[in-house]
């Protein structure tokens, strides 16, 4: 039987809710429901049950969810019942910033490596890493077996340093430099940029 | 007759179809078309022509568009056209960090201010900025007519910030602590949490 493939949007929303149950059980709180996490989330009560239900029957009509089964089933699926190791490429501010980030913990990431093309930059500790020699990324890369890597280079070397990420086996980059990268298909990307936001927000005012 | 109400989805991807064209330009490029705009963001052409038709006809069938032309309209859409003023709330790494960002030149966004509650930050540098103190927050954001800031507070602390910012009139806030902010329906708040856009695609691994 064929699996079910699931709407990246739906997909989207997983890590949302995610982070909406782990806070929760940070605040000692063991069962919830849609109408509650819908309201925390600005999303409607209807629109997560059917989200969940894609993947299985989650909670009893009338009781709820189990706060703490539902965030393993979660990271089961979102596959963050493990940790993935992570290099970030670009050591100026925002690969600074994301590299001594500590919002990673508990959440299936660590970032493990850290790598710049600047001599001035190569071999200064930023938080607990040696800032690397990007010269040697591909193997490095390949070496620690790393899947995930997020860019923080200027725009005009992301697609470069992509594309030696993508051949050192890369399969899913976060990319803080404001171009749009193109990567094959079976590679994934997201983009996090502060103005794309900003000018989406800028419309309503 | 009423304003035609453009989904959400739509707005949020003008700003993307905006930067492509604007490094068009820096590439001294003058002419586009859907087609080429959409090998370069990974969306099809007819998307990219149904889109821009809920604004207006911004270009000819086979001649494609003017660059200078349609960026100049994004921008007017968008409200991007004039030069927004933007308080960073959190002189953290991330706060810092987005402080510094050069990123947002001609691209209608500036950071004006920085503020910090730590009696060790207060008063320092950060770029071209001295951190504010947060007990001034409200009168300083008032007095300045701010209406755009960045959150870069830790979690526990973002929703009082935010809610101090609404008080004080901002209507758009991007938020990088990773809690889902509560805000009035007239205000928007974006989240920017690499944590939420890793784990998207971890589910593809």
């Amino acid at each position: 039987m064929p699996e079910k493939v699931i709407p990246d949007i739906v997909v989207g929303r997983l890590p949302i809710y995610l982070r909406s149950l782990q806070r929760m059980l940070a605040e000692n709180r063991h069962v919830t429901s849609s109408q509650e996490l819908g309201e925390r989330l600005g999303i409607s009560a209807a629109q997560i049950r059917k989200d969940l239900s894609q993947f299985g029957e989650f909670g009893k009509q009338g009781t709820g969810y189990s706060i703490d089964f539902l965030a393993d089933q979660l990271r089961q699926i979102l596959k963050v019942d493990r940790v993935w190791d992570i290099a970030v490429v670009g050591a100026g501010d925002i690969g600074s910033a994301v590299a001594r980030y500590q919002g990673f913990a508990n959440r299936g990431l660590r970032v493990t490596m850290i790598f710049d093309n600047d001599p001035d930059k190569i071999g200064i500790q930023v938080g607990s890493f040696t800032v690397k020699d990007i010269a040697n990324l591909g193997p490095t890369i390949v070496k620690a077996g790393i899947k995930i890597a997020m860019i923080a280079t200027p725009s005009k070397e992301a697609q470069e340093v992509a594309d030696q990420l993508i051949s050192a086996g890369v399969k899913a980059i976060l990319n803080y430099a404001p171009i749009n990268l193109t990567v094959p298909e079976h590679v994934h990307v997201q983009h996090i940029d502060p103005v794309i936001h900003l000018q989406r927000m800028t419309y309503y005012l």
